[in-house]
């Protein structure tokens, strides 16, 4: 049994820290890291770049509204062209760090309220969707399994990476509850979540429900106060039950 | 006799508008693209990159400091480190829309009081030549000539491009007098600057002395209010006169 | 007849013009100022403050999202605390501006998605409506007759100017087809809609129905490409119709 | 003996926490708060505006350049005119607050490269006075003894307020070393310190030599990692000492 772990990396702004990223490198396989948007800055971005180089860890573009104040976890009108736009320049911006400390770039996974938005929203998706394969048709992107931006990125030939989430609550209908500012979980708790989707490809939802998921990759977010914390609860769980974690390309 | 022109573009943002681009474009061979820092945004970018595209114009990043209020022309103090990062990450951004339009980058021009404090601040000028090195050496960059910009990268084995401005005014000691808003000037003027410029290497500065500079390229500063009109003064002139409009690439 | 003629003012920021305030301010009793979110900055601020000063006209505060890409015309999530502190933060910095200049704050207007969105929002018309009865009771408040803005404005003892657009376009349900760019509309075109609107309380859709509305101000879009030439149409209707241009306060 | 005990607060940004604010209230007197150029945001500056009110901390604006991305750190050149509207709208923003949670403004400090570059800028300094003259010239302004800040303001006929710092290095001449993001003191190190200054006015350089300093208040930076830690042995040294912890406004 293999999965890929993602986290959101490079969250700092200014001399504003976000997130314990040193102590989560170790334990993921997928970086995806703010591109100064809706958080992370130039400086961030080249620290956090070399941070998952030296860790052997791959690197995604984690894009999202322009709103700092809002950390990009609330909704921006756009139209489609604007919204391919901002994508595009949060890419090539990241990109440009990784040519030059020698990596290139894994994925594409939009960020809040852009990724939240998105799974109900054709239109929205297909500019996220559209913006990749203008760019580079090889990326791979991060997106909700049953998803509109799962379907458009299938529709337009992409590599697409189910991803599911064990530190935020599913809502019955399959879409997550984004909070503004992220609270702490139970380090057990989320592990045995993880085992459960992971395992058995199945989450419960805030009703008590149990939806099927199957993912080829688990995220767990990185401004969470205990994020290293929740990694090693996870950590045991997969060396417990020999679940092995791997390069997301070995497995999409 | 050949010159290339270069004028900055895309200094728009948001709805307010600044230039004059559509009517430039036709006018010169390079264009300085500003990359969202002190002007731009990623909307405006896009267009102007399809713009030069269009009129067949080579592109350059117009790297300035973050400071969209003072528009890039007031001093930040920063680390090398940090303005390598800033430096890095405007050009990335503004090659994802190149890319993603069919086209390369040319060059990198930095812009404003990054620009006029280089010219004699040896450390600015060395982070501004290691970020074109680490990022593609291939680059072209913008520089004045005998700047210790200009003589960085030279040493550091870049190709430079030797400007000089005819809608600026130079000190006695060669450097810029900087204005935060471009004030018009007389085009006639203009052209005649730019004919003693181009001809004879000669310039005047505040004081009515005459300064010796070789150029490769000449900037007309896209913010003017009348822009277009020196241009056409220009342009009369380089026809007069049998001056050819080229491609730096052939230059230098 | 006596009508208040209310503008948006103030709205350039850094280099970047916008609107042709000093033409404008001789045509109008109220300025809507903007306060450095969705358009406008410190020194344009002091500057339109004073123009206002100068010309005998009535300040208020235009307070918008804090979205300057977007100029405030389109919607952001905020909960009613947080666009409560956006307002409270914006109409302190204005009248900080008016004490220096030996001006009081006349009224609160909200610009752009907040005044739209608003007018069939309830949570937001309420948060408008503390924003004022919390600072400073005595404001009035500019809001669209029949809209939810007016009705808790009145419900909260706020006294309430009814105002019309006569350069934008009513949907038939009564609400404004908001534009990301002011485009420029036909000066009689606009005198003519002015004049049914302040003589006959009446007003034309986009799809040729009429509906009826009681204005106590009219507004007239300072972004307008042609706002000058707008308000001289205006102008010179109102001198043939005899109807007076007043200070609001004489009229609620 | 008295003193007033004033630190830096309302630092976070969005949802980027910074400083233990809650923990430092109960030590300190007079609290700056961040108006939202180089820290804070309208959020921010509600809760902490309400958190000072809850702990009888008197509040005084602690305005910064208009850069976030260097926390105000980093020298900006502006004209004395816009320095001056920079100070009056960050602070009427401030003061909006206070009115709606029925306090007062009682003083005005300017923070980082703002503060310690107008020590030695006459220009700066007569700028900041200034727009506190033209405000209210009943505010209070922090300052360093012998610096042109302080003079200007005495000249000016300000009340001012003589201030030292315990855990800022003070160079030979005088003037602080300012740094980026503020590293940990030693609490009893910072103690001692304190007491020297407080009871001999005697402050030791980083070159060893001890300087004469006569101080109404002494600072303490909020943003340090253990702010609290070092305010509990500042305030067990008072304790031990008969140090008494009043109002800045029983002392100037």
């Amino acid at each position: 049994m293999k999965i890929d772990i993602n986290c959101d990396m490079g969250e700092s702004y200014g001399i504003w820290k976000m997130g314990r990223d040193e102590e989560v490198m170790p334990h993921i396989t997928s970086a995806n890291i703010a591109c100064g948007f809706h958080a992370g800055d130039p400086h961030v971005m080249r620290k956090t770049v070399c941070m998952a180089r030296d860790h052997g860890v791959a690197v995604g573009a984690h894009t999202g509204y322009p709103d700092r104040l809002g950390f990009g976890r609330r909704f921006i009108e756009t139209s489609r062209q604007e919204l391919k736009d901002y994508l595009t320049y949060q890419i090539g911006a990241l990109e440009a760090f990784l040519k030059q400390e020698g990596m290139g770039l894994q994925h594409v996974k939009p960020h809040g309220a852009l990724y939240t938005v998105a799974v109900n929203d054709a239109d929205l998706s297909q500019g996220i969707v559209e913006s990749i394969q203008e760019y580079n048709p090889d990326l791979l992107l991060y997106a909700m399994p049953g998803s509109l931006t799962y379907q458009a990125a299938e529709k337009g030939g992409l590599r697409v990476v189910a991803e599911g989430f064990v530190d935020l609550e599913y809502l019955p209908n399959g879409s997550l509850a984004l909070e503004r500012a992220k609270k702490a979980w139970e380090p057990e708790e989320v592990a045995q979540r993880f085992l459960r989707l992971v395992k058995d490809g199945k989450m419960s939802t805030t009703t008590g429900e149990t939806i099927n998921i199957a993912v080829d990759s688990v995220c767990v977010h990185g401004d969470s106060p205990n994020a290293p914390e929740i990694l090693a609860a996870v950590n045991d769980a997969m060396k417990r039950e020999g679940i092995e974690r791997v390069a997301i390309t070995t497995l999409v």
